[in-house]
């Protein structure tokens, strides 16, 4: 490839992005090059600011820009719920709905013995200490309907229970456009077992 | 959307490089935040870099860093032929297929009177500067097979033909893979007419 050694580089880079190959990556920055220089110096920026400037909310594990992130510090939001997510991506992702006006909290990650990840290496004690001190009622289980999601939230249902709060898990079956013939089993027995009166 | 300021920024200006969504912009972002710190240096300095250091070669007019491009700077390359392209990135793709070992030329544009892009707007009059005292025998027309790039071929031909030398045109025809019965019929008009004996 005839490549400048910057373009090459920025080739390189950009190729590393998730389901970014090597002719996107090309296509991407041709672009960059060609954009005026605001934009390539706004994007370079971008980037390296999200690095320097995130933070972790140090209430909930959301992303932040300092101690505390925007939904913490948000006193129209409802303390009466707290919904436990796996991921940041996660919570941006129910925030989205916009149906959702509790609090959250972020494990970072779910419990993985094979890998090491125990019950410590997630965010679970200052989950339960916030559970302790605050006025939540109920913890609603946001992580995802995998095998080592489903393990956490049994795991969280046990060790939040005793508290004497209400422990509920976000609904599974039949995403909004699926179609039940090509719906694998687990799901379809969950989407039967949730059934719900008309 | 519940992000942090410099997510956002990153969300909008990774949003508005061709072909990328707000969703895959979101995802982008998130993973350039959760990547080492290293990684989104790397990036944006590469993002930085190859505005700050890219040049056009002003030899030949593909991209360069410095005042000749590695093309036009290599001994090893034939001096016979000149291909001409409308765009670096052209000049980019036809190298990948390693078959052209000789020079190239890029126009930066198509002749569009409809636009106000004259010969005087490409790098026509260079082109003619170097085929008048270069070693050049034939100029391969490698234009995009549109309106644009046609007529600019054409009008390519009619200036370079009196200074005595051969001048071609890329082939258009189906492209490999294609299907006869889609293929539209301005193209399979020029498939049948560049028919080669078998």
């Amino acid at each position: 490839m005839n490549l400048t050694p910057s373009l090459a580089r920025l080739v390189e880079q950009l190729g590393r992005l998730p389901g970014i190959g090597e002719k996107t990556a090309t296509r991407l920055a041709m672009f960059i090059l060609n954009a005026d220089r605001e934009y390539a110096e706004a994007l370079a920026e971008a980037v390296w600011a999200v690095k320097a400037e995130t933070t972790l909310c140090q209430e909930c594990f959301g992303l932040a820009e300092g101690e505390r992130c925007a939904i913490c510090l948000d006193p129209k939001r409802n303390d009466e719920a707290i919904c436990v997510v796996e991921e940041p991506a996660d919570l941006i992702a129910l925030e989205k709905v916009h149906e959702y006006r509790g609090r959250y909290h972020v494990l970072h990650g779910v419990l993985s013995p094979l890998d090491g990840i125990g019950p410590e290496e997630l965010k679970i004690a200052p989950l339960l200490e916030r559970l302790r001190r605050g006025a939540a009622q109920e913890v609603i289980i946001a992580t995802n309907p995998t095998t080592e999601g489903e393990a956490t939230a049994l795991y969280l249902a046990k060790v939040i229970k005793p508290l004497g709060l209400r422990v509920s898990r976000i609904a599974r079956g039949i995403p909004m456009g699926g179609d039940v013939e090509y719906t694998d089993v687990v799901t379809l027995g969950r989407a039967l077992e949730g059934r719900r009166e008309m």
